[in-house]
């Protein structure tokens, strides 16, 4: 299957359509940003790693019965997904306060949750990916109740199947973001990807950062998360 | 009964203890802030038309089957109200889109929602009262589900029986912001105040603003708004 034209490009994906118009193929970028934009590099291999990460990782949900995106891996960076319609909103399940929940709540960094905690951002960078609550879901009317209710109930089922799957790495799941998007038959399903893009991970003896937070936070070796974590999921 | 020691002040009242310990004496300022406290002034008369105002409304949703901290009105701007511990929670009931939610959501003013949509923020000065999701109570422990339960549906009550009430007088209820408080025996009662202060109210027919958006806005005649609902609910 071949890529026929460039249908959008994010900041580190471009998606092209195919000549099956269920489906489109997904090219990861290297390009790494952070600060909502406002920060912009390049982590060498970067693309490589969060396609074959996120492909992995959708490969154990589906099987785990999450309906996800994921069709096949046709290059070191390029994947056919089933084409769907993004649901404006960011996903994000936290075990432990980190980013912006700790400074948006004055809440230490690395602070446990009893049971896992969730959110939803509008995603919109020209209003900052505001925080949104379901009554406003609602009342905007970006999404039903079913819908939601869909939503969360993978959310959280994927934090357990992912949290067991990373510790048998010595990973720790802090928080992540999930993407959800719709079918043309209206179906439900995980979109985007699954990666240190998308993820906090530390080690899980040593809190190191395996993730995009070395970018964020301008430490050594922004590119050390991604082939960590890489190596230890997939090079075994 | 009277004022024995001051134990708070806030922006627009200050409490005091009596000998009574399980009652306390709110009275009402005349000073006026906005934009989270960047903003100080002083409107005439204020303080007695918020006071009288909100004694008003909670003789009315109390009646109606809602616990309220009011007991007696003391004074033209002092009122005695039963001692709670306030939850660090505000919530804003919305009917239409308006301040912070339009921004937010790049939604225009004056949208009106099909269903009322509902709102916490953290009351927190020093994070300038971050929006908050029930997740995040829940995690933060501000409130257990229960609690939160109760709080929402008192205030989707007292949203439809103040806006029924206010359009006697041809007055819209676009917004409002609630605070709820605990007992010693640990129920959950309606606290502080209900009062152009806390809600956006406009004429019915005409928009005209008859709230602390006059001040918010600097608008002519900051104190009209005040005067002018005090006088179609209390005057008639």
């Amino acid at each position: 299957m071949e890529k026929l034209k460039q249908i959008y490009e994010g900041k580190a994906k471009k998606v092209y359509s195919t000549k099956d118009e269920n489906l489109v193929i997904v090219s990861y970028k290297d390009q790494a940003t952070a600060l909502n934009g406002k920060k912009v590099g390049t982590i060498k291999g970067k693309g490589k790693i969060n396609n074959k990460l996120t492909n992995h990782f959708m490969k154990i949900l589906e099987k785990e019965g999450i309906p996800t995106q994921f069709v096949e891996e046709i290059s070191e960076t390029e994947t056919i997904v089933k084409k769907v319609e993004i649901i404006p909103l960011e996903v994000i399940i936290r075990n432990f306060a980190a980013g912006s929940f700790s400074k948006r709540y004055g809440v230490k960094e690395g602070t446990k949750f009893e049971n896992p905690c969730f959110e939803f951002s509008l995603k919109d960078d020209s209003l900052n990916d505001p925080l949104i609550n379901c009554s406003h879901v609602l009342a905007l009317k970006i999404a039903t109740k079913e819908e939601l209710n869909t939503i969360k109930n993978y959310s959280f089922k994927i934090n357990e199947i992912l949290k067991e799957h990373l510790l048998q790495y010595n990973i720790k799941l802090i928080d992540f973001k999930l993407e959800f998007g719709k079918t043309k038959e209206g179906k439900i399903i995980l979109a985007d990807e699954i990666s240190p893009d998308t993820c906090r991970f530390r080690d899980e003896k040593t809190n190191e950062v395996l993730d995009k937070d070395r970018f964020r936070k301008d430490m050594l070796n922004e590119n050390y998360g991604y082939e960590e974590t890489y190596s230890r999921i997939l090079k075994n």
